[in-house]
């Protein structure tokens, strides 16, 4: 896979609480017939066999339409079923370590929330960031807002691909016009909707009318 | 490290709940004095951050006193921290992945309840295998019990060495005599002690008399 072709327009997050279907498998399935372009595993409370085991079956949707598969975290379930890639909070291991251990092919991304961080993330050898929480979410509770001042300073700091993230759906997505921004990590607002197909497709066109 | 030169006598899990004392690595520094032979870091609900900085602490006690420091379940940590190497449990990554992660330098041990489970590990790539719980053990919950008989069962299926893990105390271990165990791995009965050093001494002493 050539990381700088990656289209990182609709970045599908899974989450297994919050999905409207029976299995993260066909969530993803779904979403990517919807127009999500890269797909990152979020697993919390899994334990690492059945991450691992996620991973491989999911490998098996997402390699076949040529959509990097993410792994949130563990750059070791990234290495044993040999995905494309991982991304790391400012919690997770550091960027520059997991560069050492995963080579230069694999797609490491990076959470940043302000300037500094962004600037540190493509230092230590990051291909993207996540930039967020933009939007008040019920996701995550530990988040910083994200203010669109915010996110043109990350823009002016950094060369790298971003996508923003946190309770981002096709309406608010319209306040984030003009900033920049390479694409739009979703999780609620794709994998928690009745039709999951659908609400990609509404996504995905949100967010291409503000790129 | 000679993988084959390891000596399993007295092998210590950390317990962050547990222990006596103010931090692991006073935990640590106490019980190899103690004559703790190897160290495993077992931490449940870090971040993934905070047990990459925690790892790289203890490996700066455990290297330079010749003490193979195992990271319990993560790959990315012992590799991020370039400790020893890993503990797997069942739940865990699956040893044969694992090893191809690792390379053939690293130590991976496997816990093991069954002859078949030992066997596999062995065919796998394990150096050691962990064997219990032998004895009921509030640690951990999810134990099956494992008696002198298939003790001997596992010692008849593999070649690599094995200690015994699970409620084990200097007074209990008495009865695991002449079953060709290598060592025990031991939580509670030196960290959760007063004097983690005197409890690691007296708890040497029992096993070396079993062995």
């Amino acid at each position: 896979m050539d990381k700088k072709m990656i289209d990182y327009t609709l970045y599908l997050v899974t989450d297994r609480e919050l999905m409207s279907c029976d299995t993260i498998e066909e969530s993803v399935e779904r979403a990517i017939a919807g127009g999500a372009s890269v797909v990152q595993l979020r697993e919390k409370n899994a334990t690492s066999r059945e991450f691992y085991e996620l991973a491989v079956r999911v490998k098996k949707i997402t390699a076949p339409r040529g959509v990097p598969l993410i792994i949130n975290d563990r750059i070791d379930i990234c290495l044993a079923a040999d995905t494309n890639g991982v991304h790391l909070g400012q919690k997770d291991i550091p960027c520059d370590i997991a560069r050492r251990i995963l080579g230069s092919e694999k797609i490491i991304g990076v959470s940043a929330a302000t300037p500094e961080e962004a600037a540190k993330a493509e230092r230590d050898g990051a291909d993207y960031l996540g930039v967020g929480a933009v939007f008040s979410t019920s996701t995550k509770t530990d988040t910083r807002p994200v203010t669109p001042e915010i996110i043109r300073g990350i823009r002016a700091a950094v060369t790298i691909p971003f996508v923003v993230i946190g309770g981002i759906n096709s309406e608010n997505i319209e306040t984030l016009k003009g900033l920049g921004i390479n694409g739009a990590a979703v999780v609620s607002a794709v994998v928690a909707q009745p039709d999951i197909e659908t609400a990609a497709r509404t996504m995905r066109a949100a967010v291409e009318k503000i790129k």
